[in-house]
């Protein structure tokens, strides 16, 4: 037992680790990873998993660890971690996010919650507070998915909830699969897979990260803690006519998926709207792509995401419904497949009141973007903390967040971290 | 004057040149070059100007310019030809085609016409048939496009259409120019520009080519004869978003261009449909293109055509007061470019009905594709026959033609140029 009356995984006595080494400063490490990966043409950045950007923030993370006393890992999935203490103690409070972005997305989605966990370590020092947990900083591999189409690989492997099997399957645009490029990238594909040892070590899990929309923007608060994530998935919508030549084909003997899927997108932002959903078409991929070029196919994703599961499927069965009414019209064939699909995530209750109840009553709220905290609340006690984002703008080069709530942030998490972990 | 009492230029009497050698058949032409450029997955042909496809497509050429003992050259903007007779002499009828193609293009168009020149040459030996005027054979250079998105490249620069600049500014979609395209596949590319003493040369220009349509496939008649080109363009449409997180933003909070453009794709369907024109988004490209990011730029090309110039002004115009008016709704800017116009082309009258008269009353039509024959027509008399499509489909793999028309096409092309340059 602790101190505190928690029982100890493994029935050892908890570590009254020293605390770390102070690193660079929140503005230091921000400045660091700043170029990292940023596109000049977009000043938006391409950290793409096990790319030569994904490196460079990793070597980032491993360098904010060593500069700090703290024992660095990669676990057999490629997530880093950063430990304070002994890990094999267990019941670790471990706080983290991810480096990765979506093409051309903003500098905080992910290095926000990076950063200021190493800064709350920092501050924790400040304070003097004496920790009587193991605390560990982590970066999760591929949360954004933005390369194999999959998000989150880094902690569904090591959740148990993506099989090596299949994640041994998926490939890039390229054709690289993904231990193809874990390999080039100097990690061993061969030993992916459920990591369920290194899961029990972690007694909560806390996740920072800039909000995504603009709840806290209408509050005083710069921070909220997160009640549930909504449910989400992607599907693929293959639009199948024929390709004919665009200056000689009569509009009458004509078999075009443009519009089928141009009808498609209204018709999803529409049943969306009617339900109170999310529903989004951002990626598409034509064949031939050719100006003069009736399309042959047409393969578009669409994202939705709505507050329950059956709202989801109505919504999502409705914009199918629609595609293949419209096709048949068309003389289009619609195939749609449901690429993946995260059910509602509800975080842990007594965790997420007693993260309000430390932060003094601060906002509780939902989200609709998936997380590794998402993921990981099936396996261990999860919270998030939400930075408040000024426009709600985000996956944008425009994302962005004040620097004094972002101060607030590093506050309420060291906060968070004491309250959980130090004596 | 020559026998039939055509003035020859440069005064020069005709050459009575002796028949080419006997090639290789229509059939054997055809199997040789099927499997060039052809792609495995799409069963289409990928001949894109300057690539390794097209290079093998030009050595066939030359190896069939040699094999009949024609003489083989290549024009400053890579054209090649293939002379029967002293092409100084003058006044000489020049049949051909191109051999590039579009994205998964069908085997047809283009290489019906230079392999059935060829074998019209064969047949005019086998007839005994002396020539009074030289022949030749031509191969357009990237008639298509596909690869610089300007079609009909070597006409162009030849008639004086496009200026040695302006080709110089085209780039791939690697950002690869024409001349480093050029340049690599070993041609000079300081040499391009208008060729008028080649075209001097030219007293008719006869290009046959599938038909892109079902005209002539409800008539008892496999060939035609072309009346005029539609007027077509390609205006490239911008519409600006803002990138934002798909599954956090509100939907009122959106500035989604893929709305817009979606709203754009079924307003020109409809807009062409009432003005009996053709409109068609047949190429998109999307910023970021992720599935969860909100898009900040759809990118994506009309072509346009109808049968007058004024009929089609209006269409597009339509379509883009269209495309900003819904843009507006959804805080999207659209911007139009203009990227080509080629204005209606009426081929030469007068060859156009001694073709349809040489051929016994064939259907005369006129076609909404452009031709190296529409570039051409400004600067010779020009011509084109068409050889009928049962489905009219064309640029895609199911691009088809009966063997027995095809065989009435080399028969057709023969009478015309029997009639036009024999005694």
């Amino acid at each position: 037992m602790t101190d505190d009356g928690r029982r100890v995984a493994g029935g050892r006595s908890a570590p009254a680790a020293p605390l770390p080494a102070n690193g660079p400063s929140f503005h230091e490490m921000w400045r660091d990873l700043a170029p990292v990966g940023r596109a000049e043409e977009s000043g938006g950045y391409r950290r793409f998993a096990w790319t030569g950007a994904d490196a460079d923030c990793r070597a980032w993370f491993r360098a904010q660890a060593e500069t700090r006393g703290l024992a660095h890992e990669v676990d057999r999935n490629g997530n880093q971690w950063a430990w304070l203490g002994d890990p094999s103690a267990g019941d670790a409070v471990v706080t983290g996010s991810h480096l990765d972005s979506v093409p051309d997305g903003g500098a905080f989605d992910g290095p926000l919650g990076v950063v200021s966990s190493f800064a709350a370590l920092d501050e924790l020092r400040a304070r003097g507070a004496r920790p009587s947990r193991p605390l560990a900083v982590v970066n999760f591999g591929d949360e954004e998915g933005a390369r194999f189409g999959l998000a989150c690989v880094g902690s569904r492997l090591t959740a148990g909830q993506l099989t090596a099997d299949a994640a041994r399957r998926l490939r890039d645009a390229d054709g690289v699969s993904l231990p193809q490029a874990m390999e080039r990238a100097g990690y061993d594909p061969e030993a992916i897979g459920p990591d369920p040892e290194r899961l029990a070590r972690v007694g909560a899990f806390v996740e920072l990260h800039v909000e995504q929309g603009r709840a806290l923007a209408a509050t005083p608060h710069p921070v909220g803690v997160a009640s549930a994530i909504w449910p989400h998935g992607r599907w693929r919508f293959d639009f199948h006519g024929e390709a004919n030549h665009a200056g000689t084909t009569r509009l009458e003997d004509r078999r075009d998926p443009m519009l089928t899927y141009a009808n498609t997108v209204l018709a999803a932002r529409k049943k969306a709207r009617l339900a109170g959903a999310l529903a989004t078409f951002g990626k598409v991929g034509v064949e031939p792509n050719g100006v003069n070029a009736v399309a042959s196919l047409v393969r578009a994703w669409l994202d939705s995401r709505a507050a329950d599961e059956a709202t989801l499927a109505e919504v999502v069965g409705e914009i199918e419904r629609a595609a293949v009414e419209r096709g048949r019209r068309d003389g289009v064939e619609v195939r749609v497949t449901r690429e993946s699909f995260t059910p509602v995530v509800e975080f842990a209750h007594d965790l997420r009141d007693r993260l309000a109840g430390l932060l003094g009553g601060v906002p509780v709220l939902p989200t609709g973007a998936g997380h590794d905290a998402g993921i990981l609340s099936a396996s261990v006690p999860t919270a998030m903390l939400f930075v408040r984002n000024p426009t709600g703008v985000s996956h944008s080069p425009a994302e962005t967040a004040a620097e004094d709530d972002c101060v607030a942030g590093v506050t309420a998490l060291a906060d968070v971290l004491e309250g959980l972990a130090c004596r």
